[in-house]
């Protein structure tokens, strides 16, 4: 991983590609190369799908070796969606196997002079970029199917859907997953649009070394990289892994019921956003919980404890089968089935697991698919509860009707449209599954983070709901910034370890468990990194990332909920969200 | 005019209203008026569309006086299209007769907690405001004819069609001219979407004192209003008049061509944004030009001399009738039919004065739309030149079909929808009919105005091509800052006094037309009015709408063209738009 493969698709004659060392990059993974690379090389003013933008494909610090959990990527730019600088990360097999081929990051660059679309393979021998109209309009599943019949099994795909082609600014980065399924997905802030402005389908990513003599015998691929201390790294992989496997979270939760757990959770506390954030309890809750999801893929043969990268022991993904027992879609994550469920009033599982499958095949978003649903139901283009017309709302945005288009563009722009005053965005972004209200600390990370409303950017929902690392009233503003503000540093810097951030669950509470990643990473690169030093790295990325967004134009008017979440009263808490502006400023006094 | 009407549509039981002496406002008329009450009361952070946002209508301090070309009157609140402060003006019979009625200002405050649509009467005894869901839908024509058949030809209007009920950010104010015709409008900035908002229709005024007792006999309306110091004030006007009269711009080419004398000037200089902003000359210039335009109004029995309110003696104003001599619409503005015409390579005078018709008609503004409709053009969604497309998608927005949804939010919604990358906009508003390549002085007007792009707000085409109240080379950098600055300022303190802003070729050129409109306002207030008060008035004004503009997140970095703009060059003078970013943010250093 010391090398930067820079594809410069406006070059004359075609599409240029150059391996460049990591030069004042390196010691970067994941976001924080990400937002250093977009900080230092993206004018700021400039228009999201122009040829100045770039896409930026970085596996983690520790992507593509044998630790455990680290197969996440990150992907940046400047973000069509909110006009800021952008990191979605994603799970999926890609982040391994770009890592092992020895790639620190891919960056896209420039604008193709036409409206070809084109392919880029990469494996051992480099990097062959070629010119396939006939992927135009692919849906991922498939254009994955293609790739497979082209290239063969052992291969990955990071690709965009209909969306993306179309530059919508919903529209998301597809990873494939372990089966060679377009399911993981770096989803907000409309990244898949920048990688459609460059004309880019498909990224085909194939570690194999040496392929079977004949048909269907196994092909080697490469190694895992090598740590500097492989007997340290070995042992502290041991501990990692035995401190998830202990936390009830990462070791019993996830596991059983993946990420859906929290449906029960966060309606039971009353801080689950129903028919478009207006109440905090849903009736058909039980009907789409995690608990109930488990049981329908289990009694039709599907796999509800599964991981969505190799090397992944929390195993919180899944599959999902029909009512034939055919493979649908993989497990809805929680955003998913609360976007398209409690969101939009649906309470029947196949139509929501529906809907992930058409968001995973067009390349959209779910989160703000769902949200901008919920904003054109009240819009009045269809009633809450109504399944078939939010399914068809999807159907309009992967045909890119005119409907489609505006729904593709997300949440702020359908309310502007159709005049729908109550719009849950902050800096154009639809907010996640947890209402700021009910859930203060996750309300002042919405607020600020340099993403927009974004859950995972310091996931204050632990302590304010679940009470892992810490205890802070869900319901009260005192200690929200200091908590949200702890977690956006930790955060900043696990997202550059391409380390899942659930293991911050047994991070946060068990210092063995943290003292493991620090070995980790020491054992791995041969340095003395401490605590003070992931800080000091969370800082630092923020910092770029805030950097870019004031010389975009955000101010601290940027880091606020809308006002109506100050003067509506959020039921059954009949609370608002108290957090003051003056507050929020100081996220960022460290 | 010595009085607010205040009217909170949000209260309880219905519509309250209250008149309220002017206190803080005193000696504040047209956009200081409006400036002033939104800068003070709408929250700089609230939804344009919500209960806190104010809609403000103000007609200037010399309306309703006998002076001449003071009939303009100014709309403000939080504009829905830029989400900063807007001030938007028209012409049109309501400034003078809502002054004569001694209304300073009306504000239209809260929301309705229903779905209905309200009409506003006013006269000498005072207000009364009835639900009329009868009109829902109507547009402006339609309206106007049933609010003539229900209160008589006395009166006037102002009044917001479809565009506005369903509050598109391209949604117009209209105000009804002498023949009592909807064809004036507050266009920019969406502010009819705010007074739809507020479920406010139509505005009727009344001014009558007495009416003839038997039918058909003449009404008495009420009278001018009354100067501290008439002889001065008579004799202030003469001069004023004859100043106007004498000026080249303002006593021959806009009386005989209108504005439309611009088409063959600006296409001249290569300053004429053709193709979306492609090129600055387009072939079927001499089609649609003025001169054109006046040849075929007379030839059909049209008016191309007329004005848009009583006391005007430019007279730029007109009418414009169909093949077979009837009533079309009035003569179409230079910037509408630039902005329907050649920004559209469309070069049919009777297409581009049918969608005139329909912009008036539905409420929607000619500059955003025509800059939108261009922009779907560069999308595909139509060829340029296709004049039926153009007008297809004008009934679009005003049936509402998903299309004119995207459409009717102006041109920056619509590239986002349609994933364009160059679209002519500053602030989220489209750009008017001058390149800022090839007129470098009105594209830091464009970039610096609080208005977003907006050609009125400090219109150095005057310098930059006509070479009126100075010369400033249009296509250098030099000089364009402080002429800008200049013009900006003096603009503000116009747009404040009821005056057209055509009077500044005048004024500009003549000192002694200057010092006849100082006298005006000095005999008729009694005041000492002096030129450094007329700019700290402009800079008072500018600055309480930049205060509003920062507190909504408005910074530097808004004040800029898009990066466009800068790189392409603009034939035929291969000129880039060369005023440094460092030098746009010196434009308010005073």
């Amino acid at each position: 991983m010391d090398k930067i493969l820079r594809i410069d698709m406006g070059a004359d004659g075609g599409p240029k590609t150059s391996s460049v060392p990591l030069g004042q990059y390196a010691g970067f993974g994941g976001r924080a190369m990400t937002s250093a690379i977009v900080s230092k090389e993206v004018p700021p003013l400039c228009h999201p799908l122009g040829a100045e933008n770039k896409l930026v494909i970085a596996p983690g610090l520790l992507s593509g070796t044998a630790s455990a959990m680290s197969g996440r990527i990150s992907v940046g730019g400047k973000s069509p969606l909110t006009g800021g600088i952008k990191e979605a990360n994603s799970g999926g097999q890609p982040s391994q196997v770009l890592a092992r081929l020895g790639y620190a990051a891919i960056v896209l660059e420039g604008k193709p002079k036409n409206n070809d679309l084109y392919k880029v393979f990469i494996n051992k021998d480099g990097v062959k970029i070629s010119v396939d109209n006939s992927l135009k309009m692919l849906p991922n599943y498939d254009l994955v199917a293609k790739m497979k019949a082209e290239y063969g099994e052992k291969i990955c795909c990071i690709s965009i859907g209909p969306a993306g082609e179309m530059k919508m600014a919903s529209a998301t980065v597809a990873f494939t997953d372990m089966e060679l399924r377009p399911t993981r997905h770096a989803g907000r802030g409309g990244l898949g649009a920048v990688m459609g402005s460059k004309g880019v389908k498909v990224i085909v990513l194939d570690d194999t070394i040496v392929r079977g003599s004949t048909p269907g015998s196994p092909a080697v691929t490469m190694q895992m990289r090598v740590p500097k201390d492989p007997e340290k790294f070995k042992d502290a992989n041991k501990r990692f892994v035995d401190g998830l496997k202990s936390h009830a979270v990462t070791g019993q939760g996830l596991p059983a019921y993946g990420t859906n757990v929290l449906t029960n959770i966060l309606n039971e506390v009353g801080g689950y956003p129903t028919y478009n954030f207006k109440q905090g309890r849903f009736d058909g809750a039980s009907k789409i919980s995690g608990e109930t999801q488990a049981e329908t893929e289990k009694t039709r043969g599907a796999n509800p404890t599964h991981g969505c990268h190799r090397g992944c022991v929390i195993q919180c993904s899944g599959t999902y089968n029909d009512k034939d027992g055919h493979y649908l879609t993989k497990q809805p994550e929680y955003e998913t089935v609360w976007a398209h469920g409690g969101n939009c009033g649906i309470s029947d599982l196949d139509k929501i697991a529906m809907m992930d499958f058409l968001d995973d095949n067009y390349g959209i978003d779910t989160i703000e698919m769902g949200a901008t649903i919920a904003v054109a139901m009240d819009a009045g283009l269809a009633k809450f509860g109504d399944a078939d017309a939010a399914i068809q709302m999807i159907h309009e945005v992967g045909k890119g009707t005119h409907l489609g288009r505006i729904l593709g563009s997300g949440a702020a722009v359908t309310g502007k449209a159709y005049g729908v005053e109550r719009v849950p965005v902050v800096k154009g972004q639809a907010m996640p599954a947890y209402d700021p209200r009910a859930v203060q600390g996750i309300g002042v990370t919405y607020a600020t983070s340099p993403m927009g409303a974004d859950h995972t950017a310091g996931y204050a929902v632990a302590q304010n709901v679940l009470k892992v690392g810490g205890d802070v009233n869900a319901l009260k503003p005192e200690g929200q910034v200091e908590l949200s503000r702890n977690l956006q540093i930790a955060t900043a810097a696990i997202d550059s370890t391409g380390m899942c951030l659930f293991i911050a669950f047994a991070v946060l509470d068990q210092p063995d468990t943290f003292q493991a990643l620090l070995d980790l990473l020491n054992s791995f690169y041969g340095m003395n990194l401490t605590a003070d030093g992931v800080t000091d790295l969370g800082k630092k990325v923020l910092t770029m990332e805030r950097d870019f967004n004031a010389k975009a134009g955000f101010t601290a008017a940027q880091d606020r909920l809308p006002e109506y979440f100050k003067s509506e009263k959020f039921a059954p808490h009949n609370v608002t969200f108290g957090v003051k502006d003056e507050d929020l400023d100081k996220v960022f006094n460290w």
